[in-house]
C-alpha cells in the first residue's frame, strides 16, 4: 500500500511474467484429471539451483492441511528444489490417510527428477494442494500427472503462465508478477485464492522466486517482513484458510547478492502487487477497500483496530450499496481490542470527513462512494502509529458464489 | 436453548403478553413523528411500584451512545420508575449535543409524571435510542412526545403490545412474552433488534419487568447470568451495537417474594425466549442455526469456539445454500481461542455425523439441510464441557436490507 514507493530507477515491475522471469527456474502447469472441468489442475515449479535454499510462512489456522503439514516438515531443512501444487482439491480433514497421499505425491515428484538426471529427495519438495475441505484427492491421477508434469517440463515445455492458471480456483484471471532490478536480479511470484495468511477467504497458495543469492535465513526474513506487511493486511472475509501457504525459492542463478534491504523491499514489492491482484478478484468484490488506521498508539494497534472494520459485516454491505454510513465504522472500531477514546476519532471517506472527533461532519451523508475504489480512514487521536489493511465489501455475489455450490 | 426446561407445572409463558403482564406496570407506544413514516416510535415502561429496584446490563462496545451513557449513570442507584424508548434515530455519535438531548428527554419525562401526580426525579428515568447512528434526534417532536405519551398513559390509554411495536426498526414483528409463575407472580418481556448484548447486529433494547418482590442486587444477579446464557449467546453477524440495553425492573405488586433461584430461573426463559424471537425474525435470516460446542475443556471455551463458528462467513453463507460444507465449519473452529486437537473434532449436521476424528464421514455430502433449522455440533473431544450459539445464516436478504438504506 502506501509504504511501498515504486522506484522506477532501480526496479520495475511487470505483470505479464511470473515465477519463471528469475534465472534457474522452470515452471509448468497441466491437467491431470483432478478438475471434473478439465481445466489445468497440477502446477510444478523447479528450482535448477545452483542454490536451494528457501523460506516459508505458513496458515495460523489450527486445523491444517495434510500438504502443509508436510511442507512445514520440508521447511524445517531451508532448502528446496520444486513445488507440485494441485487445484482440484485440498486434502484437508482427511486425516492419515490424507497425509499419506502428500508423501506418496512428494516422492512421485523427487522419483520423476531423479530419473530426469536431478538427484531429488521428497524432503526437497513442498506441496500445496487448494480445494473442497474434506475429500481425499484422487491419487492416481495425482501420481499420473506427476510423472507427465516433470516429463513435459523436461521436454521443455516450461511457462509460469500455465504454472498459475493450473492453480485457479474461483479465482477468474491468473495473478502473477515480476520485479526486474536494475542490478540484474530479479523476484517472480505467482498466487491464487482471495485472502491471507490469516485470515483468508479461501486457501491463498502463493509461490515466489528469485535468481538472487540469499541464504534461508535472509530469504526468511524477507518473506516474513513481507507477509506481516501485505497478506497478513489482506481480509476479505475474516475466515482462515486450512491450507494458506506462501514459499520463496532463491537460485542463486544471477550471481548477484543483493544487500537485505534490497531483498526485503523486492520481496515486499511483489507480495504488495499479488495482494492488490488477490484483492481485485476476491470472490464477489464490486469496491476495493482500504482501511487506514491513523493516530493509532502503536502499529499493532493500528492493525488490530482496521482488521476490525475490514471484517465488519454490516460496514461492508454499507460500502457495497455505496452507503457513507460513518456510524458504522465507529460501531465496528469501538469493538476492537485497542483502548480508544470515542471523542476523538475522527473518520473520512475517500479523504472527504465524515465524522470529527466522535460526531457526524456537515456533508457526511452525502459522500460519493460509487466509485470501485473506497478509502476508510479511521484517526483514532492516539499517537502516530498507522496501518492499512485491504479488504472488499460484502455483496450478493460473494453471497451467491460461496451459497450456489461448495468450495 | 437446551439448558433449560419448560416446566409448565411450575410455570407457563405466553407471548401475547409483555411488560404490562406483571401487576404494577403500565406502558404505552405513540407516534412521535421521529420517524418519517409516522409509524409509532416512541415507547414508555412505567414502574407504579410499590418497590422499584432495577438492574441493566449495557453493550461492551467502547463507542457508547448517548442514552447508554445516561442510563448507566441512572442505573448505579439501582433505582428506576421508567424507561423511555425511541426507534428513529440511535443518539449515537452525536457529541455533547446528543447527551444533553437525553438528559432533557429523561428530565421532560420525570417533569410530565411528577405533574401526573407521581414525583419522579430524571435520575428515575432511563433512555433507550435506536435507529441511524450519528444524527441528531429532533429533541422538539421527542420532547412533545413525552408530554403526549404520559398524558396518554395516565388517561388509561395503556398496552405492552403498542410499546413493543414503537421500538422496532427492521424488525417484521414485535417480540413480547410473559412468564406466569404458579406461585401468582410473573416476569414479562419487550424487545427489538435482532442481534445481542456484544456482537449485535442492530441495537438491541430489551425491557424486562416483574413483580415480584427482588432487591436490585437479586435483580442483578439475575440479569447478568440469563444475559451471558441467552443474548450474549446469540450472534448475528459479529457486529455490535451502540445503544444495546437490556433493564429488569421490579415492582414488588405481588407481594410474592421468589428465592433467588426461582427468580433466575424465570428471568433466563423469558430472555431465552425474547432470544429465540430475535434469532427468528434476524435481518435477512432463511435459516435458524444453533451451533452446540461439545466436549470442550470449559465452557468459556465452548462459547469462543461456537462464536467462531457462528460468525463464519463461508459457514454461514454455506448453510444458506443448505450446503453440508463441514470443512468449513473444521477451518473456522481451527481458528478459534481455544487449544484444539484437529485430529479429535467430530462434528455433526442436524444429528447426522459428517466429521470424525477430524476426516470426513460416510454420506457426509448428502445430509439434507433444506429445512429452516439447522443444529451444528461440534465435539472437541477435549472435556466435558459445553455451549451453545444462536446464529443465521447470511442470505442475500442481509446483503440486500444492509446495503440498499442506510439503517
Amino acid at each position: 500500500m502506501t509504504e511501498i514507493v515504486n522506484n522506477p530507477t532501480t526496479a520495475r515491475l511487470v505483470r505479464t511474467q511470473g515465477v519463471t522471469a528469475p534465472a534457474g527456474f522452470r515452471a509448468t502447469g497441466i491437467s491431470a484429471g483432478i478438475k471434473a472441468s478439465g481445466k489445468l489442475d497440477l502446477a510444478l515449479v523447479f528450482n535448477e539451483g545452483p542454490d536451494h535454499g528457501a523460506a516459508a510462512v505458513f496458515t495460523r489456522n489450527q486445523v491444517k492441511a495434510a500438504p502443509v503439514l508436510w511442507s512445514q516438515q520440508v521447511l524445517t531443512t531451508g532448502q528446496l528444489r520444486a513445488v507440485i501444487l494441485n487445484s482440484g482439491g485440498a486434502n484437508a480433514c482427511t486425516g492419515p490417510g490424507g497425509f499419506q497421499d502428500t508423501h506418496a505425491t512428494a516422492e512421485a515428484v523427487a522419483a520423476a527428477l531423479s530419473q530426469w538426471g536431478t538427484e531429488t529427495g521428497a524432503i526437497e519438495v513442498a506441496v500445496c494442494s487448494t480445494g473442497l475441505i474434506g475429500d481425499r484427492l484422487p491419487l492416481a491421477k495425482v501420481l499420473a500427472g506427476v510423472t507427465d508434469i516433470v516429463h513435459e517440463m523436461a521436454g521443455g515445455l516450461t511457462g509460469g503462465d500455465e504454472a498459475a492458471r493450473a492453480i485457479m480456483t474461483t479465482d477468474t484471471v491468473p495473478k502473477q508478477v515480476a520485479l526486474h532490478h536494475q542490478d540484474n536480479w530479479t523476484v517472480g511470484g505467482m498466487a491464487k485464492g482471495a485472502g491471507m495468511l490469516a485470515p483468508s477467504l479461501a486457501t491463498m497458495l502463493c509461490v515466489i522466486t528469485t535468481d538472487a543469492v540469499a541464504d534461508s535465513a535472509a530469504l526468511d526474513q524477507a518473506l516474513r517482513k513481507a507477509a506481516a506487511r501485505t497478506f497478513d493486511r489482506l481480509d476479505v472475509d475474516g475466515s482462515c484458510s486450512t491450507n494458506d501457504t506462501v514459499l520463496l525459492l532463491a537460485s542463486g542463478a544471477s550471481e548477484i547478492t543483493p544487500s537485505q534491504d534490497e531483498l526485503d523491499d523486492a520481496v515486499l514489492r511483489v507480495c504488495d502487487d499479488l495482494c492488490a491482484q488477490l484483492q481485485s478478484d476476491a470472490e464477489g468484490v464490486t469496491k476495493r477497500v482500504a482501511i487506514s488506521v491513523v493516530g493509532a498508539a502503536t502499529e499493532d494497534d493500528a492493525v488490530a483496530a482496521a482488521r476490525v472494520i475490514a471484517r465488519d459485516s454490516l460496514v461492508k454491505t454499507a460500502l457495497f450499496g455505496s452507503d457513507p454510513n460513518w456510524g458504522r465504522v465507529l460501531a465496528a472500531v469501538g469493538m476492537a481490542p485497542v483502548r480508544l477514546d470515542p471523542n476523538r476519532i475522527s473518520v473520512s471517506f475517500n479523504g472527504f470527513p465524515v465524522c470529527i472527533d466522535g460526531a457526524g461532519a456537515p456533508g457526511a451523508r452525502d459522500v460519493d462512494l460509487s466509485g470501485d475504489v473506497i478509502t476508510v480512514t479511521v484517526d483514532l487521536g492516539a499517537g502516530d502509529a498507522q496501518a492499512t489493511v485491504r479488504t472488499t465489501d460484502l455483496s450478493h455475489g460473494y453471497v451467491e458464489e460461496n451459497s450456489a455450490y461448495s468450495s
